[in-house]
């Protein structure tokens, strides 16, 4: 059975739209779902408050609850019929995430065992088939296919494989 | 550069001594190093005391401030000026233990990036040449060579790679 390793952030769980919650919070500024779709966060806040939103990450509460991106429980509830599949995420840098990340899989992916689930930093240490992942960087050394999922901050990273959505995604092992 | 996995629990951190410690303020029944070093504490203790002591590292602290495997850190911070180093450890099953797992590898190995250590479960998905571990059945999946790292709960098991200390360590990575 061959594996793919999913990445969380950008790929499953809506990091960003909580960057933006927070933002509005902080800042009493306002940022649609559609224009956060387009552009990277960093383009559209106010650059005076670029340093406050960098931090985000490592406060407490960031990565609780976050949504869920569009498709992805039910796309990789049926590929995990026909691969293994596991969860990677460079959560390392954030250890205030570590509860989070959990309880947030254990709820949307109840389905994947916490034996594939992985706490990692540098993902070439995943020995994997498929690397769906929204940071190419993880692609230089990483052993299988790196899929690029899009965000806006990947627009302008060329990669051979990129995908735009889970429906993507789907399509994309269709025929593997 | 060639890459080493190595686990933590009773191969760089001593398990088995907080196992005895926390038996003993809870029964009042010591048990000596050397015993530890010889049996399973399973085999040590009361039968009837074994379901509590199954739950200790499910519990708050129990991975707090372990002591260090003998030689450990001067032995791998030497493979780590030839091998990348990393720190692979089965943590997902307690949650509680990522905190103090994490602060105890920047106290006692600060020359290991965050960006080299992994919580997983299954290691099967770590892409590494060698995996320094004191569970074999980590190894039935794993991509690399094995290295059986021993401990009393391992005496009985057969693998053709076996290590009794640091030291042992140190001399089957010299022709490498």
């Amino acid at each position: 059975m061959k594996r793919i390793a999913i990445d969380m952030d950008e790929v499953i769980a809506d990091a960003q739209y909580r960057f933006s919650e927070w933002y509005e919070r902080d800042f009493g500024i306002k940022i649609r779902k559609e224009q956060l779709r387009r552009q990277k966060i960093e383009d559209i806040i106010n650059p005076e408050h670029k340093e406050a939103i960098k931090e985000y990450p490592r406060k407490e509460g960031f990565f609780k609850d976050l949504e869920v991106i569009e498709d992805s429980t039910e796309v990789i509830r049926e590929l995990s019929k026909r691969f293994e599949i596991f969860i990677t995420t460079a959560a390392m840098e954030f250890p205030f995430s570590f509860g989070h990340k959990l309880n947030w899989l254990n709820r949307h992916f109840p389905f994947i065992s916490w034996k594939h689930i992985v706490f990692c930093g540098d993902k070439s240490i995943i020995n994997a088939d498929y690397l769906i992942d929204d940071n190419a960087y993880h692609f230089e050394r990483f052993i299988g296919q790196g899929i690029l999922f899009s965000a806006p901050h990947n627009a302008a990273i060329n990669w051979p494989v990129r995908v735009n959505s889970w429906q993507e995604v789907k399509i994309y092992f269709d025929g593997k």
